[in-house]
């Protein structure tokens, strides 16, 4: 961390600030020059709200100079970590899986939908039996008893099962079901208080960014489930929130290579919350996996203009089946290992 | 709620869609031009999910008309709200009410700081005892204790307390400590968990804007504490995030006035959080008040730099106090009926 | 375009509105509600400023319903224009083409560049002799001097050269020296007085969407080079600003499908920019491919460290090499019509 | 300017750049921590392109610690700067001017309109004879013919006219008009062709902000014109764009204490384009006031349903006169010093 001192600052100043860091228990460093003063602050500077420092007097700007994130940093972690999802499927450190279903489960075509996506390669199997929505008077989901359908859906094809969790008091019931893989929504990223109690948990956790969270901050929030103990994060980009109205979101496709550099996790990517629309999702799709994806979530359905939720942006059973066999193909192209 | 068709649909597939709408009790009407049918659906369209409508192989785009929320909305409810906070203060509908305080609650300066800014004319007192912080290894708040030693400086200045609420399992204990006005952060503001449970209590609730969030998306936040039950909503602009790094937040000052145009709810601003530097809080602070803000949320500190969080954009007792001088003067100017 | 009434509005006061429509030679269509009356204005209503309607008393709100460009719209012109960029090298309608070269032209490198990216399958030469740079203290090219130099590479190489033109005083001077495809930047690009200089030539248009310019605006950018009578627009995404810090621009990867629905013209991506660095560069590229894009733009330099601009974000001759082998299975892969 | 190195970097490469660095002139000063190597880099680095710094191998990172505004920097011009429009007007150093007028010069009624504002105490006339418009098929302006009646409604009132221009073949022709001063519109704002030609005359210069500019960039584009020899200019805030769709943009009033934090230039605001709305332009504009601006530029019109163009966001004479009253006495209390 850097301190950027005012050129206005007296000598007596610029010492008086650089005991008081000393005092704290960091290392200092002075540069001098004729524009401008800097302290170079050594030590674990995790523990300074960078704000703080700048309400000294005498500080105009102050700078972090490494990551907050300790646990997530692939500068401590150098290798991929591969998380463990169940039912023999691995995410991270080479493979590619896909994570495929309805968005709410509805009823008996979960079982239809799944046996389509396994059919067309998907390992995973997502769908909501709890929903986030913007309005509460749309229809929140089936709960309890869609969980149930999903671990039947789950066990009948051996697919590990990933759905959203919202309250910290469900978290139990989530572990108890046996899900699979516990996703944290957007509007829930930054929920300190689920994201301490799935990390309470070892059930992996699909974390996914929030609208207006910055990279690090998504890193950030993973730090919080893997700092309770529980190092299974999978980090999902799903869509940012621009000046951009054609689409739902803006997916931010950039994340993911600046992801796999600075962090350990893998990553998969949503093209369909971050386009909105079936027509999009496939390049999107695309991309993603062109970019460097551990994987993908997607949404199928089989009759969409009949789904309860986001039908808008789902692909039948056929398009997901085309998607498939192009994703192998640009997976093989874009990251195979040079000869 | 209107669906514009597109130019390559058959009449039959438009007549189709017709029978569709109409079968799920909405009353239609057609409108053909040249170079655009556009279907008016018309009823109870918050029902609709217009992504779900778009799903339709004819239709190209669908535009909503009428506002998706209800009990938050003026048209429906033309009075200004007015919240009663207890000990005498109330907020809405033509008064002016400034709550302040430190970021946390440290300990024994609480007392010293409220007496303050009650001297100076604030009327409510704010304080954190459970602070979301981005990184889990800052400074997380005192907890239980925080809350008592701030019900005891309320009581003891005869100010209501105002503090956040992070979790859904705490709001009973927010409850029974008495707490006067509960507030939900920027991070939680699509907590729908959280929001449903201060929904179900009868305090009134500070309800700040995400980071991210549309004005529309904070009326539909403030419409699931309502839903619930809970009429008692204020609502909090502090700033929304833009690519612009010379301030924390962008204020988007423009969202008081929006506000006030399409709800009946009272309307505060926050300009500590929304700037980040000191040197910024108090324009901004009047800029809110010029735009016609039924109140304001400041953090005030003593000694700043010894604060644990976020000292860097408190005010000192001193400039709080011309801050208020100053206020006064600006909401007679700006918001006095003229004779 | 439709214009939602208020509910406050008295029968007479709409039939005065409709009145005032029909006046300007519209026909119109009244739908009404319990909550809403809307009426719908039919004709070309490209001609009405919305904010205009919106000004009206009785008027709440109006929505476009067509689009506002017509040139550039898929709806007029179904079949993908194919620019012919000369030197026997067409971008559009299914071909692919990657556009490379230095950052800026710099001297004697130019000519050892463009030979590298030709024998690794580029098929045209950019580099700039007029820069747009933030600081007026910053080098801004080589001018004259810079487009002799391209000219020559070009000619000897048989590659049609893409630069960059700033000044509608230019343009002339630009068609002089042969230039094949012109480039405007992303600061220029509603910068109409130029947009409409290079529109009376016939020269191809290679249009960078601007920071902050929605797909719709970026398309009203191609209108203004086309009503001129220049149909040889290339559409450019290269990156939008958004709150994200990690990379110097958000990459729209959403823009190339949604461009392809639109609108008829090529549309390239411009993954250099779009970064800010070397390391994401390719996988951006990948990306923007597997997506659909007609061709790429790409910063290519043999020694980065001594670039005179932009270096950190320009390939190596070998990396460049390395992509053009993934883009060509990439495309393959992507973008190869099912048997 | 300093560059953070990476711990994989042995002491023979860090000794390596650091020759680098001091052989292009800047000293240098390294601070070793466990963590983190930073090298500090001395002397006038805005000629140094960060990016490029970047593309180094051992280089993780470059940060700014200097503004790289010099001209338009308070640090090293510390006192506002006065900016002489002509009749007797100043803009700057503890006035408040307001310059109001129709969005279009459109014939008769822009005296008209001239003689209300001068009676409600604006100081300046505006008005578009050049109009950029998004659309070409838009109403472009009236041209010369309109600058005419600018200057004989300007003369006949003894009021300074500003007056946007969009072309940098036009300048002179402006000049010859005897235009009291230009404004560069927020589309042009980084047309640096356009910002030289302005800034090679003495003729004052108001310099909008563009949609996606940052505060720092429009500093730089002050830069621009200043740097060619004219210190006459003023920075106009008039909103971004960010996500928010209910305004026509977001104002960032935190711009204005920002700019005047740096920068020695007079800021003024114009609610007007900000919000897009007739009925937000005034608390918009007691905010920009209240925040500090030293003046505003809002756009009235006598009959706002019939302008061709922005009748959306004119105040009337009489809605311009109360806010005129209400503006006096909030400057006053925002502004006034301490006793």
């Amino acid at each position: 961390m850097i301190a950027v001192i005012k050129q206005s600052a007296t000598k007596d100043q610029l010492d008086g600030l650089v005991d008081w860091i000393e005092g704290r228990g960091f290392k200092t460093n002075v540069s001098q020059g004729d524009n401008e003063t800097i302290v170079g602050i050594i030590g674990d500077t995790t523990q300074i709200d960078p704000f703080l420092l700048e309400s000294m007097d005498i500080v105009e700007r102050v700078q972090r100079v490494t990551e907050p994130f300790k646990k997530a940093n692939r500068k401590f972690h150098p290798e991929d970590t591969v998380v463990d999802c169940g039912h023999g499927v691995s995410i991270g450190g080479g493979s590619f899986q896909v994570i495929a279903g309805p968005c709410s489960v509805e009823g008996e075509n979960l079982l239809r939908i799944a046996r389509a996506v396994k059919a067309a390669g998907a390992t995973m199997l997502r769908g909501g039996a709890y929903k986030p929505r913007t309005s509460p008077y749309s229809y929140q989901g089936m709960g309890p008893h869609g969980l149930d359908l999903l671990m039947e859906a789950g066990g009948e094809l051996d697919m590990p099962v990933v759905t959203e969790v919202m309250d910290p008091r469900d978290v139990a019931l989530f572990v108890d079901k046996g899900v699979d893989v516990m996703q944290i929504g957007a509007r829930n990223s930054q929920n300190f208080a689920l994201l301490r109690e799935v990390g309470k948990t070892r059930v992996p956790v699909l974390l996914k960014r929030g609208f207006a969270m910055t990279i690090d901050e998504l890193l950030m929030a993973a730090e919080y489930v893997m700092s309770e103990g529980n190092p299974n994060v999978i980090l999902c980009e799903r869509g940012i929130r621009t000046f951009e109205t054609r689409t739902r979101n803006t997916f931010d496709v950039n994340a993911i290579p600046v992801l796999h550099h600075l962090s350990h996790l893998p990553v998969v990517g949503d093209p369909s919350h971050a386009t909105g629309y079936t027509r999009y999702v496939r390049p999107i799709a695309y991309a993603a996996c062109a970019a460097g994806a551990d994987g993908l979530e997607i949404e199928v359905h089989d009759r969409p203009s009949e789904a309860w939720s986001d039908g808008a942006q789902a692909l039948t059973p056929a398009q997901f089946a085309d998607a498939m066999r192009r994703l192998a193909l640009i997976r093989e192209a874009a990251c195979a290992e040079t000869e």
